[in-house]
C-alpha cells in the first residue's frame, strides 16, 4: 500500500464530515476523500441486512480512489457492515465503535450509549466495551430525533435542550461517561451538556481520528508529501440544503460537490 | 383494464398507510396493494433527480399486480415524481396534491401549506393551487422534524405542541385554511390543533380517498366482488420497528409483510 494513497472515509450521508474534521486537524497533510450516501439517508432506520448492503456498495465506490486506509465514519454502518467490509476489501477497513468503546473504558463506571435505533438495537457498543472490559454495565438509550434536529439546526435552543433531556433521563444517575454513537450529535454539544451537567461525553469523530494517527504511524504510512492534503467530497444525491448543513458539520466551506449515482 | 384489478399505492415509507386508511373505510371493497420504498426513506430530504428516478422505479415494481390505477400516496413523490411516472405508466397515476389543493380552494381566503423541504421547496402545491383560483395567497412552511416526531410517536405530548407551534408560527394569522401536505401530519392532529386552534385542516389522504372513488365512479369501475377487497403491504426494507409504527398509521394491525429488495 503506498503511503500517498487517500483515507477513505463514508457515511450514510453528512454527519460522517465531525470525522472529516477530526481527521484534518489531526493530520493535515493527509488526502481524504468523503462518500456520503445521501440518497438513501438515513441508515439508522434501516435494517440490518439492508444497512450491510449499502455499506458493501460504499466500500466498491470508494475501491476506485485506491484508498490506503477506509474509515466508516458511520456509527450505523460501522455496527452492522463492518465485518462484511472488512472480509471483501483489499485494504484495511476501521469502524467509529471499537475507537469509541476503547476510549470509554478508560475511565472508570457505567458507561452509557446514545445512538440511533440501529446502532442500539445491534448491541455493537455492549459486544466492543465488554471486550476491553467484562465487568462493566452499560446502558444504551436510542434518540431518532437528534440527527434530524441536528440538521434542522436548532443549537443552542430550549426545545433541543428538552429532546435531549428527555432522551438522557432514560440513563441512570450512575452513569458518568456517555459515548456520543452517532456523528451527528457533536453538533448537539451545548444542548447536550446542558441536559445532563457533569457528564463525561466521548466523541466517536475525535477519537476515530487517534485511532486512524495510531494505524498511519503503523504499517500504513503517512503520506509523504509535506503540503495540507486535499478533500474530495462525493455525495449519492445532493439536495440544495446539503451544502449549508455539511458546512456547519466540517466546520469550514464544503468545496465542490460531486455526485455518484448509485 | 379490468376493475377487478387492484389498486396500487405506493409512498416513500409507511407515511401513505394514512392514505390506505381512507381507502379501506371510503372503498372497502376495493383490493389494494401497498408498497413502501422503506429502504431509500424519507424522499422529503432529497433532490428532484433522485425523487422522480425513484419514483419510476417504484411504479415498475406496481405493474407487477397490473393495477387499475396507482395512486402516490407521499407528496414528495407527488411534487417531484408524478409527471414522469404518468408519462410512462400504462394505468392512470394520480397524487394526493391536486386533490389537496382542489379542496383547499373550496374555502375562502389565503392558504396554508406545511410539508417535508422537498416538497414545499418543490412549489408544487402553489402551482396546483393557483391553476384553480389564480387570486389565491399561499403561505408554505417546511416541517422536518414533523415526520421524524410521527415516527417517534410522541402524540399528544407537550414537546409535540411546542415543535408544532414553532413551525406553525411562520404562517400569517390570516390564513384560515392548512392543508398537511405530508402523509404522516394526520397523526399529530392533536398537537396541530392545540398548536394553531381555529385553523381548518385539509387531510391529503382524506380528499384523495375521494378522487380515487370519482375516478373509479367514471371509467376504471368499482371491483365487482361485494366482499371486502384484501391489502398487500411490500417493503423494500423491513425494520423491526415498521410493524408498530405502521399499525399506528394504518389505524389497524399490520398483516404479514414482503420484502422487495430494490
Amino acid at each position: 500500500m503506498n503511503p500517498d494513497q487517500p483515507i477513505g472515509v463514508f457515511d450514510s450521508g453528512i454527519g460522517g464530515l465531525t470525522v472529516i474534521h477530526a481527521l484534518r486537524q489531526l493530520l493535515p497533510q493527509e488526502e481524504l476523500v468523503y462518500l456520503g450516501d445521501t440518497a438513501r439517508l438515513p441508515y439508522g432506520t434501516k435494517s440490518h441486512r439492508t444497512i450491510e448492503r449499502y455499506t458493501l456498495q460504499m466500500g466498491e465506490l470508494l475501491q476506485r480512489h485506491q484508498p490506503k486506509l477506509i474509515v466508516i465514519a458511520c456509527n450505523t454502518a460501522s455496527a452492522h457492515g463492518l465485518p462484511a467490509l472488512q472480509a471483501v476489501s483489499p485494504c484495511p477497513v476501521i469502524g467509529v465503535i471499537e475507537p469509541g468503546a476503547e476510549a470509554a473504558v478508560q475511565h472508570p463506571g457505567a458507561i452509557g450509549i446514545i445512538g440511533t435505533l440501529a446502532t442500539v438495537s445491534s448491541g455493537a457498543y455492549e459486544a466492543a466495551v465488554l471486550r476491553h472490559d467484562p465487568t462493566r454495565t452499560i446502558h444504551s438509550v436510542a434518540c431518532p430525533l437528534l440527527v434530524p434536529l441536528a440538521e434542522e439546526g436548532w443549537f443552542d435552543d430550549a426545545l433541543t435542550d428538552a429532546i435531549c433531556r428527555r432522551y438522557l433521563e432514560q440513563l441512570p444517575p450512575e452513569v458518568a461517561t456517555v459515548v456520543l454513537g452517532c456523528t451527528h450529535y457533536p453538533t448537539l454539544m451545548i444542548s447536550l451538556e446542558r441536559s445532563r451537567p457533569g457528564t463525561r461525553w466521548i466523541d466517536s469523530g475525535q477519537v476515530t481520528a487517534r485511532a486512524v494517527d495510531h494505524l498511519l504511524r503503523g504499517s500504513l504510512g503517512y503520506r509523504t508529501a509535506g503540503s495540507r492534503g486535499g478533500l474530495t467530497v462525493q455525495l449519492t444525491d445532493a439536495s440544495t440544503r446539503l451544502k449549508e448543513v455539511g458546512s456547519r458539520f466540517l466546520e469550514e466551506a464544503l468545496g465542490d460537490i460531486e455526485v455518484v449515482e448509485i
